[in-house]
């Protein structure tokens, strides 16, 4: 199975592999993804079961994958060279930019990840990902108290979670489509947290 | 029915309405409102149905108290004289420590006006006295770029639901038990608010 392997049932349009994740997330995010069955998926993919198990091995695995769609993204952006090396203020502007634009680009994905409350091992797998890339940030703001580009009144912890309280609040609110472009939002969250980062 | 009107059924130690209260808004946190029975109250509280119909004529009404908890002390401080006269600037800086610590201080009550889907009248209510607060907000953020003390490259929409953003996130991991105290919660949160905010 290719990632663009066309998919066509029932005198439907054909489904790449992208837009068949499209259909799942949401359907996870309006309903939850207990409550989401196989039969569910079925008809609003307007596929039989066994050919969404042609694609997949199971609703567990589906949620794998699309859970990935952002967690990939986020890992891309704080393993990413701007994020690992160079002037910390620097490194944290990146990553704070770079998880306003995936969650901006992947926003259904980025919703139901931070909506996951852990239940099967695949979602425990996935918060446990999602904590290592909080610990990531959690590390820049450390760097940035240890050589003084941190205020000094600020503890990195809590720079860390206002930081990420602030980013992934936007998915509650943030459209897209709307008047403020990805690139405006980041702006507008880099202005906040720059006032915590004197520069050097 | 006065509000320190003692409870004692069972032998158990009696309860003023605020310690009911306080049991039910964490029954209601921990399963939902929808889930949680009339019966899973009387065993939490260790009271019969008909000693809970003394105090409230119905669950919808428990969770109208419970939510009025949250609501009138976010309404007590986005209606203060300090909120409404005066430099706008120390108005926002005001309703943001006030947000802050309200939510520090009834933390349940917050966390269970943040949850709520808005399924049933009282719901309905509770979410329209939110966004109500929200428009507060909102305007004193456009009050701000009026007269020129918001920074002119921040939308007041995205200034409003990026601090509210930043203040509600706090429910998710604040504990006021724990080695930062509110005064401190808010001060952090005002730092970063104030990066938007131009002295006049």
């Amino acid at each position: 199975m290719t990632a663009t392997e066309p998919v066509a049932r029932r005198g439907r349009p054909g489904y790449d592999r992208d837009s068949m994740l499209e259909v799942v997330v949401e359907a996870f995010n309006e309903r939850g993804y207990d409550a989401t069955s196989l039969g569910v998926l079925a008809a609003r993919l307007g596929l039989s079961k066994s050919a969404i198990y042609h694609h997949f091995d199971s609703k567990e695995q589906m949620l794998e994958v699309v859970l990935g769609k952002a967690l990939d993204a986020l890992d891309d952006v704080f393993d990413a060279p701007e994020a690992t090396s160079g002037p910390v203020r620097d490194r944290i502007r990146y990553v704070v930019r770079g998880a306003v634009l995936v969650l901006a680009e992947r926003k259904p994905y980025v919703t139901l990840l931070l909506r996951l409350r852990g239940n099967t091992a695949v979602e425990r797998a996935a918060v446990e990902r999602r904590r290592a890339i909080d610990a990531k940030m959690r590390t820049l703001f450390e760097l940035a108290r240890d050589e003084g580009t941190l205020r000094g009144d600020i503890d990195p912890r809590v720079a860390e979670r206002l930081t990420f309280g602030m980013v992934n609040s936007t998915v509650e609110w943030y459209r897209p489509e709307g008047r403020t472009t990805p690139d405006e939002l980041a702006d507008a969250v880099l202005a906040y947290v720059d006032a915590g980062l004197i520069a050097r």
